[in-house]
């Protein structure tokens, strides 16, 4: 079996080039080390490869079922979780003084990318509950994080996040779910709920529901949501857990992929009381839901990096072993078969899966970094910078890789041929559980309108500029190599970076005419020209890296460094054209899609 | 439930663009007309939606199984098959003399779409069959055609080709299965055949295996490869059928779509004896199979098409009645959500759809209108050049809708969010089902080694000339129409024609030099050029042919029409420069993928 996400990659990009270590100068991380890192990381893999991976494929098969009374999982479901939490994994990123090991953010993802490369259906209730139990940390109360926080962050409980209605997906706006004040201080809660990702198992104490809603007599819109607290088991005084709360299982979702984890539609307050409580203010919910909304984002930016690494690391290793035909300048039939790997198009289908891939993990990563320095840098400028740069990275970190890690999923398949389409092999899986990505979490289309329409243009387009400025510092760097290979890079994306800087201006210059549905016509395409280029650019820096490595590198390590400049050099020639011509479509103001009468479709 | 393949736009390409009624001044069609073609349209559309459609989700989620002596199948497919057959479905482009209807091959892709459309898991088994009967239309001799190919056109006996085994699947010179002479004039198979669709099952009294083997003593390679008939059963003299010959079922393998149709891994010969008989010449077996390739390549791009097709007329369905949302213009919370069709990234996924559907319907049309002319046409150089068109149009026509239609299918699932994502909605099975159509009958990257390796190179180029001079007429005319858009659309496609050219000469000077590995190294890339030029230019025949109706339509046909316009304003301006970028890549015969160091992934 190979390795799911490649170590020395990890290595190489927690290390070589984000030097988390670094984050060791913070008061939040202090006396933390090279060693801390590598012993979560390590223990996670041998977690993974031992508990996780083994029922991945047996989950999928025999997927969650609802007997009217309860959820059923196959146990090997329970097994690896709480594995998991003895382990203390849920408690990775979280600060000592609530029960966590206060280790970077970074590291938590790169952890996490390890469990969702294994086994997504399982660790999917994992990652629920790790943002269920951070939302407290950032908005519950004191007490609030006493009762709920911690036992989620000690495994006992487990949470969810209940945005969605049957008739509100993507406009949140429109939900309907009531939250009528109550005379001890809470709140009755009633309405549906739908795709509530873990919204019912028996796998823990007790769940954690983390519900928008109403109060009575809130203003229309997103101004009037609040969010609560709504437990699955209502909790005494003490912490123990009381009479059933009415939170009801209406039915279980049967997906394409994404198979082990239970996706529900919960009805509150249909049958029985149903108590909340509220967090933060009144009518601050969906702002604190969005508080939360880039790390959650960020989180399936990664999950699609990480199914797609598992994909690229199986297909790569099938390519190795499976013999088939010969070169073409090889007219010889008696002549032994060779390696699919040896065909250009294997390769090429190998390579613009390393490109999608590590270029993908690079962009997550980069953004977890950017999370640890918002959170923990001491130097208030950093910090504000961290978050400027998050919040115009966010919509191309959650959908460039649900796009193209997808589409790595297919590639994978297609190396496999046959056999990749039978599920006696995991990459069909892999490109069924990746499906999901572009949908949740805001679909990509969604992240398109939050890109151009708000964080391109906010504070004055203060969150592009200042990511065009690293942009252009690492272009003056590579070319400052002096390295032939890294100077056409280089040269490459500077035309790219001009080429959306214009189209941007073009585009902005529309929206100050008040034409802000034209300017919005083609957000979706704004998106995929600003990933490709992003992601041109961490390909710049990552072979500029392995550029200066090379020299005094192993010979294992040549190999290694080679692999960087060669999926660089694939990306920015056969990839980040792209953008150049999305760019001169998207500065046309094309009003294709925008003025099409419905009658025509 | 929406017409899952358009019958407007059916009767625009039928009639309006390739005007099949004028195939009825050859002797073959002689005596046929619209009213003929409508009739069996008419009849295979009612068939599709009463016996195909309903059991399409209950097979899919109750795949055939296999319990050691049989395969069981839900009861419905075998049904819905004799519905079909009593149809005479089976016979519709056969001759008379074979007790066929004698219809344009045309018209059988287009009812074959409507099946496919409907439920391609219980099609599958009919278009196998008429594959393996049109075989023997080429290349049996009289009695091979009355004692196996009668019974398959009259539904009897079903057939499949076994071409692939376990080590050799892209590679069919490197199969082993043995034939081995025995006194009475039949041979001896022996072997293992892998990925065998419809090789096993109880829904016809017989199956008749067209296996490919080597003669003993035969040349190493393609050269050496013979096609046998094995049937099942075996055939008595009289036609009645004897003992069970050695076929063995070895298991069926279970695969991520298109569930229904069995697809099994044989034995021959491995336990009983095996007999076979030769058809054609010793060593001519895969010119046998070739031959027929171009039908069934074309074939697996009209699925493509189909399966894509139902995918954009259920996602167009939802989002003219799914509510959600506003305008991004409108900021007033309490205004009514519109149905998501009113936002532009929703229409933009749908208007993306229907240019690649449509498109690609367009395409396989075409090519089985050229089968048409040549199996038809009095007039040999037009029969020729039918043949040349259809050797270069064939790998297009199977690959670019494989790629393209599959994206088609994710988009439907996109634009139904969560909804999309369940198997309550046919979305994601049609997206599944699409998924093999990239692998089978030759995969993409063996498509483009056929395409640029072979079709384009072949007679100087001649096949590659006889296309741009059409494509070439149908600029000239559009551009002579005095339309705006039409000359824009044009102007356009002229450009991608250049470019496409110049792509070519500089390939083929590479060629010419010897680097055959390096002109082959983007292949792969040279295929999705060609076929999004290829598409172009019939969305461009198309957008004419809509431009002139306008005038005199009603106000239904106008919205049609409109329609085209707007598709192929689509596709020129947001998909036909993905292919003037491709000719750019290509022309500086980039050998990325051709030297990356196998170490380096």
């Amino acid at each position: 079996m190979p390795e799911l996400i490649q170590r020395r990659d990890l290595d190489f990009l927690l290390h070589e080039w984000l030097r988390i270590e670094t984050l060791s100068r913070y008061p939040r991380y202090s006396g933390q080390d090279r060693a801390s890192y590598d012993d979560v990381i390590d223990a996670a893999t041998v977690l993974a490869e031992e508990q996780f991976l083994p029922h991945a494929a047996k989950l999928d098969a025999n997927e969650p079922h609802f007997d009217g009374e309860r959820v059923h999982l196959i146990p090997e479901v329970k097994a690896a979780l709480d594995a998991y939490i003895d382990g203390g994994f849920l408690g990775t990123a979280f600060a000592s003084e609530h029960g966590g090991l206060q280790l970077p953010y970074t590291i938590f993802q790169a952890v996490s990318a390890l469990f969702t490369a294994a086994n997504i259906g399982t660790a999917g209730y994992l990652f629920l509950t790790g943002a269920a139990a951070n939302l407290l940390a950032a908005h519950g109360s004191p007490e609030q994080r006493q009762r709920y926080m911690r036992p989620m962050i000690e495994g006992r409980w487990f949470g969810t996040m209940c945005l969605s209605e049957p008739q509100a997906g993507s406009s949140l706006g429109d939900i309907k779910t009531r939250a009528k004040p109550l005379p001890d201080g809470g709140y009755a809660i009633s309405g549906n709920k739908m795709w509530i990702s873990g919204g019912e198992h028996d796998l823990s104490e007790n769940i954690v529901h983390h519900v928008l809603a109403r109060i009575d007599g809130a203003p229309a819109g997103v101004k009037g949501i609040s969010l609560f607290i709504v437990p699955k088991y209502r909790v005494n005084a003490d912490g123990s857990l009381g009479a059933k709360n009415g939170v009801r299982l209406m039915g279980l979702n049967h997906k394409m992929g994404y198979r082990g984890t239970t996706n529900t539609a919960l009805s509150f307050g249909e049958q029985g009381d149903c108590v909340g409580e509220l967090v933060g203010a009144p009518g601050q919910g969906l702002a604190c839901m969005f508080h939360m909304m880039n790390e959650a984002r960020i989180g399936v930016g990664l999950s699609a990096v990480a199914l797609a690494s598992a994909g690229y690391r199986y297909s790569l290793d099938y390519a190795k072993t499976r013999l088939q035909g010969r070169p073409a300048s090889n007219k010889n039939p008696e002549a032994k078969p060779v390696a699919i790997i040896e065909h250009s198009d294997v390769r090429r289908m190998l390579l613009q899966q390393k490109a999608y891939v590590e270029g993908g993990l690079a962009l997550c990563l980069y953004c977890a970094r950017l999370v640890d320095e918002e959170l923990a840098n001491p130097d208030e400028q950093v910090r504000a910078d961290a978050h400027l740069l998050l919040d115009i990275l966010t919509p191309i970190a959650k959908a460039w890789p649900s796009e193209f890690c997808l589409e790595a999923n297919k590639l994978a398949i297609q190396v496999l041929g046959g056999y990749g389409y039978t599920r006696d092999y995991p990459v069909e899986r892999l490109y069924r559980d990746n499906r999901l990505n572009p949908i949740h979490e805001g679909t990509n289309g969604i992240q398109g309108l939050d890109l151009l329409g708000r964080k391109v243009l906010m504070q004055n387009g203060a969150a592009l500029k200042l990511l065009l400025g690293r942009i252009q510092a690492s272009i003056a760097s590579a070319r400052a190599s002096g390295d032939a290979a890294l100077t056409e890079y280089a040269d490459a994306l500077a035309n790219a970076i001009d080429a959306a800087t214009r189209t941007t201006m073009t585009l902005g210059a529309a929206a100050a005419q008040g034409k802000l549905d034209l300017f919005l016509a083609n957000a979706h395409l704004y998106l995929e020209m600003m990933g490709h280029t992003v992601i041109a650019w961490l390909w710049l820096q990552q072979a500029e890296l392995a550029t200066k490595a090379l020299p005094s590198a192993s010979a294992a390590d040549q190999d290694y460094y080679q692999g960087k400049r060669w999926a660089c050099r694939y990306f920015i020639r056969h990839e980040l054209p792209k953008a150049l011509r999305q760019a001169e479509l998207l500065a046309t103001l094309d009003d294709t899609t925008l003025n099409l009468p419905i009658a025509a479709l």
